[in-house]
């Protein structure tokens, strides 16, 4: 609009002026894509939710996602084909990154298992893009076996299983390294907390 | 993780913790999704900015869809086919109904002509989704023709235009109906924030 010529004169065009700065400012903390990654059963989920707890308690917006909100909505048209699989992690990255773009703090927990997949989010990203690599071993997540998924990979039953039958390509240069092996959880999430008050993201604690 | 036979004992599930509730309470008014539909040039996208800026500056946490942040990224891969249309709504609807869960009040600004695709996505919301129907006549829309396009498409060079050679089905009964024709945008932002506080989606204006 912005047409001299406009009949209708009660409508000028107007662009977004609620920038991501004003969000920032309105939630009082910087928003960022947490993307946790690792092999099944490593903690991402886990570590994720217990980090949105504390991030929630310090009054920051947050948002997780994993396959629960999302493998049956925004990607339910998607198989676990390899090209369907790019396709999902493709997907997650443009929407965490909008929430990002709204002042949201974005933790995504998905095995992620290939390195270019998540170069592309993290050239979408930029910045704002902090990689979390839950190390742990793929004796330990095989133990825990909380889905019971190993088991089937084993059987034959699940194909191209990360670990088992396909690959996990390990961050070589992640912002956050966790071993989720053996450091207890909470040591996991006060690590992550810190980062994110030393880049300024989050405010320092006050209290 | 839960299981009592587990190797690592530091790591117990926790499943989400921080409800929908709990980011409306932290963000102080309820969450939504305002679904704006109506013709190219009926002022979809304009009403969304405005109403973004006044809600943001009562504090709320707000986020517009439109085919600027859309189009190029989460959809980027579609065609205008009527497929990839269909899709296209799909996945809108998909990410507002995230948008909404994280306890945002979500935009959308897109033509959405058909009623079945509409009608998905109220069925997937449910009560919070809110359709807003910009009614502005043919004649008004191709008068303001802000982007040049209704020139092209009746020069034949876009295919499927809605409201040229493509159908638009307005809205039998839409939560809100504004006469963008005529109506002075200021009002149809005022009838927005009222029908949000009848709602109790807004808390009352105090000041």
């Amino acid at each position: 609009m912005g047409n001299k010529e406009n009949k209708s004169t009660n409508v000028v065009w107007h662009s977004a002026t609620v920038t991501r700065e004003r969000r920032e400012k309105l939630h009082g903390h910087k928003s960022a894509v947490l993307w946790f990654t690792g092999l099944s059963g490593a903690g991402k989920s886990t570590l994720a939710h217990v980090l949105e707890e504390q991030l929630h308690q310090r009054a920051c917006s947050t948002y997780v996602f994993d396959g629960d909100n999302v493998r049956h909505g925004l990607c339910g048209d998607l198989s676990f084909s390899e090209q369907d699989r790019v396709e999902n992690i493709r997907r997650i990255g443009e929407m965490a990154k909008l929430f990002c773009n709204a002042g949201i703090l974005a933790l995504t927990a998905f095995i992620s298992p290939f390195r270019i997949d998540r170069k592309k989010v993290r050239d979408l990203v930029g910045d704002d893009f902090i990689e979390i690599f839950c190390d742990c071993s793929l004796d330990v997540c095989e133990s825990r076996d909380v889905k019971g998924l190993y088991k089937k990979a084993r059987k034959g039953e699940i194909p191209e299983f990360t670990g088992i039958s396909s690959p996990y390509e390990a961050p070589e240069n992640p912002e956050i390294s966790l071993d989720t092996g053996t450091q207890p959880l909470e040591d996991c999430v006060q690590q992550i907390i810190d980062y994110l008050e030393s880049r300024e993201i989050l405010p320092p604690q006050t209290s």
